[in-house]
């Protein structure tokens, strides 16, 4: 298996895309092509060993910065490691993509280039979150911020081959996030959303409170890319907030200090159970390709789980499993 | 002063709401009117002593469910607690009303009853959220799930007023969440709401992401009630699954729960912290009167700060401060 890698894509690239590149090669039984400016890709290759014929470079002289405007970045840098990255999935040999860069760019490019597979209008980025007790699907957190309700039908269809294909999942549930648990609540769009959904995805369940998309109310969540933008990043802000006022808290009495000491491990347990980067990337799906995006503050091992993460979808042929599912 | 208060109004009405009445009169300079089932509340009163001259009760022969329609409310059940108590607002003597019932039928009472204040066309609940330093003004957190653009500059006006008013902040900042920083983020509809609010209200800083919502980017924040609903709901669901998976670590290692044991008084901090029912209920803005949301699953110290949060609204002349700040 062949994956792609951005080498310039994220907050600390090529620094930590190649070491995440490196673990990979070691730990799995992939081969990577690192795609970026050849001359400062090999030198921070030059700092690890690893099998050579596991890793091999392809030079694209531009770099798309993380704040570049996406339409702007398909004129004018053609020669970014993002269009040349996913341009070279339409070649036979390489298998999927992933980048931690310029998250719409990586949307336009691979919507662009790739095209969108039968019976999807729009691509949308899901993420496997963590629950108290296993994972769910969420998506759309961020290709699509005002999709049309026949949208969301779409990546209920695909959330499911996913969670069904990739987790494992028998006979997947879905539901609407949504501001009420009846039917009829929320604006236009959701009831509509919610009509749709019930006609035409399998197992819907109705909708999941806001409150219950890190409970076990559905296996997939679907949503607006706003509302999962939301989702996303106050779960992130308010896990560092309320470590931040622990911290403060522990600081005003020195048996407390001790305590913490003792429950170190407990602590890492919690942080490690809502660390996205645990899991992997987000995989951009309905583009007519395997493409993963993941976090731009990626550290190497978020790199490495991402890597991982997209050859279970290689492996699991889940670009098939996709098309099969919208379209029946 | 004298705060009307619905006796019937929540998930352990009225014994929670009488508990929490009984212990603000003890403490705060204030009058009580309970309006609901009399024999009910009087059976409940009768289990506390307090000075008998503070507490008085309205009978009122209907009881709103949490998961009655609100328009049916309005319509069939023209005696309930809600109704009668929001009536009450419009005779001299009566200055506040609180009610920790469904929310849809007081935000529909308050408006047919009441009528809303010159300048305003939709009401909107706020609420005060803690952050990692002091307080923000989150609006609205769902009485508005699909506001136009105009209705988030009303809310932007009325949060200025609270902010400086109740919270005594000069000249508070106005931000409006958003999934990107820059102008020109976000659907259409977040797009002119960045337009209209930079033009129109006083001291506006721009988007603010999900993830600074609980930092300090702005004072007053506002968004679409559906945006608002799913942050608050969101952070109730994620600190209760985060001390969860807590839990469930610190039962692995004995060590962790004797830490757990030392830390007890700083996860308490941070449990404090984040408690919304510390800082008392939800203002409902817009209506031409004072009214008080809480949780419909407030305990009797959620009620009783729910009233000292709406006498603070009472003693800074709110109403007369947010009419003076819409039309300006």
């Amino acid at each position: 298996m062949r994956i792609v890698v951005d080498a310039m894509g994220g907050d600390h690239a090529p620094a930590n895309v190649v070491a995440g590149v490196v673990a990979a090669v070691k730990e799995f039984p992939v081969t990577i092509t690192l795609v970026g400016m050849g001359d400062r890709v090999k030198t921070e290759l030059s700092k690890y060993s690893y099998p050579d014929n596991k890793i091999e470079i392809l030079h694209a002289s531009e770099v798309v910065d993380m704040d570049d405007n996406p339409m702007d970045v398909i004129r004018k840098k053609k020669d970014s490691s993002i269009a040349v990255g996913i341009n070279l999935l339409k070649q036979p040999g390489y298998d999927a993509f992933v980048s931690a860069g310029n998250t719409g760019a990586v949307v336009a490019a691979a919507t662009l280039y790739l095209r969108m597979i039968e019976g999807v209008d729009r691509p949308g980025i899901g993420l496997v979150i963590p629950q108290v007790n296993g994972y769910a699907f969420l998506i759309d957190v961020g290709a699509n911020a005002e999709p049309k309700p026949e949208h969301l039908c779409q990546y209920g269809h695909m959330a499911r081959a996913y969670m069904r294909g990739v987790m494992g999942v028998q006979n997947p549930t879905v539901g609407l996030v949504n501001i009420g648990q009846e039917e009829g609540k929320g604006s236009g769009f959701d009831k509509q959303a919610y009509q749709l959904l019930q006609e035409k995805v399998p197992n819907f369940v109705g909708n999941v409170e806001p409150n219950q998309v890190f409970t076990n109310k559905a296996d997939c969540i679907v949503c607006s890319g706003f509302v999962g933008n939301v989702i996303i990043k106050m779960s992130e802000g308010l896990m560092e907030s309320a470590a931040t006022v622990l911290k403060r808290e522990i600081k005003k009495n020195p048996f407390a200090v001790l305590g913490a000491f003792l429950m170190m491990g407990a602590l890492k347990g919690v942080k490690k159970h809502a660390d996205y980067s645990e899991y992997g990337g987000a995989p951009l799906l309905g583009v007519n390709g395997i493409v993963m995006k993941s976090h731009g503050r990626s550290s190497p091992k978020a790199i490495k789980n991402a890597i991982r993460a997209t050859m279970r979808e290689v492996e699991h042929n889940i670009l098939e499993e996709m098309k099969t599912a919208v379209v029946s």
